[in-house]
């Protein structure tokens, strides 16, 4: 590759110049190239200070990326945004999806004057923000990253959200390490921004050819790299990634391109410009404070930067809405959770003036019923096809936007996507998480397609609200309150259609149970979820009719947080203070842990369960849940054998 | 494309015919092309019987495919494999990747000889192994399939492990469907494969352009899927896929190919040969029966099919052998749990005369120490990149194939493979997993490097065994029990270097705890895992020596199965008939909620808890123990307002 200059005085002519190239080419000659590489060189001086200051992170891995964040930061050419102000919604934004570079993400966004450089050197520290990866309590971070391969699926959707919902002209920049490139969901993400032209997503391949452990798969060799983003759908620039006049152009061509993602594949050197460069055995290693030194020696001139970016129009960040439901079931109704899901998406769009939900799904919106919110706001339904990591990205994206984010699949594929999910916990991202076909209750379909772990999943992300509905009113206020909420939440829905159980006013809390049936005279208490609800509610009819033994029956619904004082009071007022947990999940992180953890410090109480202990398999639902014992049968003859 | 024939007396010359295709031509002149198409009707009618006799399941799915069944199990060009056994190492291998087209899988296998006939509209039935997606529970089945995107990872690694460790020259040929295309899993897959030359792993794509709930994001724009399989390094090959003799070409083209595995890229159409053939809103639902008669009118003869498949060469299943140790570390030692592990691999190989253990990792290997294995055996460690979904699919392959098959990373990072660890559990697939870096205390790179969700995740799969090991005896110790156990097994790494506990001949049991300390007196009973044992342990002896209180210290070891009698008689023997249970995980599904859920019916035992409650941070080690109280300070403390 040629190593143009294009300082005042220094420029050479170049032929076959595209047409649009006059205009931006009186911008480029403005840039400073020497003071862009000095910039470059700073930001390595600070990576290096910083990681020998916390004894740990990855200096080279910054190296590598210098020029690009110098181009991408201090020039016209690249962000677009105002650096006064790292909330203005119209700002461009940057994400770092090789978390693990951090350092000169920081540097970078400090000599723009987001952080105070003293600062920087606190990197790691437990009083700083400045952690190890970033995350997004700093506010130029969207996301936290650090989970590789993560960036683009995230960026994907804030870009959608940008061209095609809020309508706004800044775009997304996404800079990955080749490393991570091997990561299927970077391929999810790069199909999907394709498929929907995102014009306004740039992502940029520093291919530094060294990985953790030893050299990547591909190396150097960039007509692979070409060849594949090429083949999916990206217009792909190839470019020196330490040339800082070719990455000024890569960048000027991006921000023409129309319809259709870019990609800058950088050849890079992992440790450029250090005595380490291109070498083994430096990742993620402090280098010796001599390269400070080593480096500044190629300096030209020391700070007194005076590049500034283009500062895009101030936009405000919208305010999210209160959202409200109106719901209608006849008292002797029937009706699948999942399809109640749909239900409440319509019914909520109609308080939703600013029409701020989305909704995704991987190709299963016929079965979990999204298609119905897609039917009635088309342009707020965005299909993910089966690729559910990427799915979950996007809804992050949104999420970032402002965006009220429901993602839908059947409740066992959230396991395909639960890195993302567990990232989205650390971003303390609002992802409402809806899982369908939970449970052996969905019958033929196997195992495969049963999710039996997916409250144990979601129960382990940090403020992750878990609720689990049994009938279609508490379906859709479990929907309602979820929208409202502002933390990751996940609702569990069934397959099988269902009795209506409450009244359309019945009021639903976060935390808060139902008792179904009392008496004074119970003997233990049955705690239900789902199906299972419905099973016990058989049961306790029967033991009732048949045996005279009555018991109380309580519907969790809110599985996380758990309702303790609900259930002990319950649990107490019992006879035999026992409880019996039965559910459609595996007995490991689901109600009935959560209901013995919750009472670990009671020692009045028994807690028995009645759960999925095994490997299931295929046969009508009402099999199923015998050969389970979660059906009234099995449930009767439990209580009985815990009775005598 | 041409629609050639080349039965006896219709065969035309080719021009252009290729130096090696002469002896094909002569076996391929036998096949009987109306037999084979007969056959590919006979699957389609089964198909249709057989969900009709179910009443659900995906006739439509299966009728794409019906001509790629055919030449694969029916013709010389496909499959090579003894029809009388499926038990054969020899035999080549199938993997149908879009698992719900299970009725013509079963079809075609009834068809061989494998199943009885009658046996075919049992499908989905309770007490049928003919599952709505397959299981291993069949003998021609390696893995359950259902989650898509899955199959190809599978095939991979045991592609690999015929071609460079059994070196068996049997092939393996995967069926996917082209809405799977889009799992990124895939392309992780995709580019292994291409990476480690396996040519003797053929995947077949059904392009059928119907999803599930619309068309797929490609449709049959097939030049598209040729891009990208070429980008990733395979040998491509367009076909309809509904020509027997194109798809016979194919086969054999593949079979030739050398140092590069091979897709066949198959224009077909969902429903071919019924009414509804290419018609959406047909996906997942039985058809009318009419179809039978209407499919059977299409056929030139009625049954008496004579093909046979070509027979390999009978090879015997290797048996595993069982595995000892020798371990030696000094009694004021210190050791990674992380690093004991790569020596325990190293100990191990020096007690496996066959080379059965085989080690894969994520470009962590300097993180895991599995790179030790690799120094020590590097014949049997297989670099699997950035791209943990296709490394666990690697190692399943392994598994299937007689390997003892070990897979590493970040304990954070198996969350990215869940889904494939989910569906190994269905396949019941006896992968060894370890997870390197648990919990807050591997300190300053910050919570995306975290796992503190992983005991949680594992636990949910049934029968997974899951250890936990405090120092370098009992680390090396599960790493030799897990070796030698038949089932799915995790052991959870951690990062600092710890003091040894335990004499090198301790012996461990899967499902015993150990108790380090106890007195008569002790006042609570005090359980901890990995770094918090430790930390317990320090703690026990300071309330002895500062302040009088003895208490007892259990290191769990074995979290799942939990040692129920062996926690209960220590509690039991505590003054206050008290457990706190300290643990570097989150509170949901950890330590504290196997014992918690453990101990449910016993109404005298409380349970306290010292666990990480939020999203973690950046810091030093210690800090980060200390931040979460689960140093021997926050212990002390706890343990004095407990008895307090």
């Amino acid at each position: 590759m040629s190593d143009r200059v294009t300082r005042k005085g220094n420029s050479q002519p170049q032929k076959e110049e595209p047409k649009q190239a006059k205009k931006q080419k009186v911008q480029k000659e403005s840039y400073d190239l020497v003071q862009l590489q000095d910039i470059a060189h700073q930001l390595r001086i600070h990576s290096i200070e910083m990681t020998i200051a916390s004894n740990s992170g990855h200096p080279t891995s910054c190296a590598s990326m210098a020029e690009i964040l110098a181009v991408l930061f201090f020039t016209k050419a690249g962000m677009h945004y105002n650096p006064k102000d790292p909330g203005n919604f119209g700002n461009d934004r940057f994400v770092l999806s090789k978390g693990h570079a951090a350092p000169i993400l920081y540097a970078a966004w400090s000599m723009v004057g987001y952080i105070e450089g003293k600062e920087l050197l606190n990197l790691r520290k437990i009083d700083s923000l400045l952690e190890g990866h970033p995350v997004p309590k700093l506010p130029f971070v969207d996301v936290a990253t650090g989970s590789l391969g993560q960036g683009l699926s995230v960026a994907g959707g804030m870009a959608y959200s940008s061209k095609f919902l809020d309508k706004i002209n800044n775009r997304y920049w996404v800079l990955m390490g080749d490393g991570e490139i091997a990561e299927g969901s970077v391929w999810e993400a790069a199909h999907l921004a394709s498929h929907y032209k995102l014009d306004n997503l740039t992502a940029i391949v520093d291919v530094n050819r060294l990985g953790q452990s030893e050299e990547t798969s591909i190396g150097h060799d960039i007509t692979v790299y070409k060849k594949r983003w090429e083949a999916f759908g990206w217009k792909t620039i190839v470019v020196d990634g330490h040339n800082l006049n070719l990455l000024t152009d890569a960048f000027e061509q991006c921000r023409n391109v129309k319809n259709q993602p870019q990609v800058i594949i950088a050849k890079t050197f992992k440790g450029k410009y250090l005595e380490m460069e291109n070498k083994e055995d430096w990742h993620g290693k402090p280098v010796p404070q001599a390269q400070v030194e080593f480096v500044k020696k190629q300096m030209k001139q020391q700070g007194g930067f005076t590049l500034t970016p283009e500062v895009p129009t101030q936009i405000e960040k919208p305010q999210q809405s209160h959202f409200t439901l109106e719901i209608n079931y006849p008292v002797d109704g029937k009706q699948s959770t999942r399809e109640a899901y749909g239900k409440a998406l319509v019914g909520l769009s109609k308080t939703d003036a600013n029409q701020q939900i989305v909704a995704v799904d991987g190709d299963t919106k016929n079965s979990t019923f999204s298609i119905k919110y897609k039917e009635a706001v088309p342009t707020n339904f965005v299909e993910c096809f089966i690729a559910e990591q990427n799915m979950v990205g996007w809804a992050q994206g949104f999420s970032c936007r402002g965006k009220v984010a429901f993602a839908s699949t059947f409740a066992a594929f959230f396991a395909r996507a639960f890195d993302q999910i567990r990232m989205g916990g650390i971003s303390e991202s609002q992802v409402k998480y809806v899982g369908s076909h939970a449970g052996v209750s969905i019958g033929e379909d196997g195992p495969s397609q049963m999710g039996l772990e997916d409250i144990a999943l979601f129960r382990t992300i940090p403020n992750c609200v878990v609720l689990y509905p049994s009938d279609g009113v508490s379906a859709e206020r479990a929907i309602e309150l979820v929208a409202n909420h502002k933390s990751p939440c996940y609702v569990r829905m069934s397959r099988p259609s269902l009795p209506i159980l409450y009244p359309n006013n019945e009021v639903f809390e976060i935390g808060k149970s139902k008792i179904l049936r009392h008496h004074d005279d119970d003997k233990i208490l049955l705690i239900g979820g789902g199906v299972t609800t419905h099973e016990i509610f058989k049961a306790a009819k029967q033991l009732s009719e048949q045996d005279k033994i009555n018991v109380t029956v309580l519907d969790l619904f809110s599985v996380k947080p758990i309702d303790h004082d609900g259930i002990l009071n319950a649990a107490n007022k019992t006879a035999l203070k026992t409880i019996l947990v039965v559910e459609d999940h595996y007995s490991e992180g689901g109600l009935f842990e959560a209901v013995s953890s919750s009472l670990s410090l009671n020692n009045e109480v028994k807690i028995h369960s009645i759960h999925v202990d095994k490997v299931a398999k295929s046969g009508t639902p009402a099999q199923m849940l015998s050969l389970y014992h979660l059906d009234a049968a099995g449930i009767v003859a439990r209580v009985k054998s815990i009775i005598q």
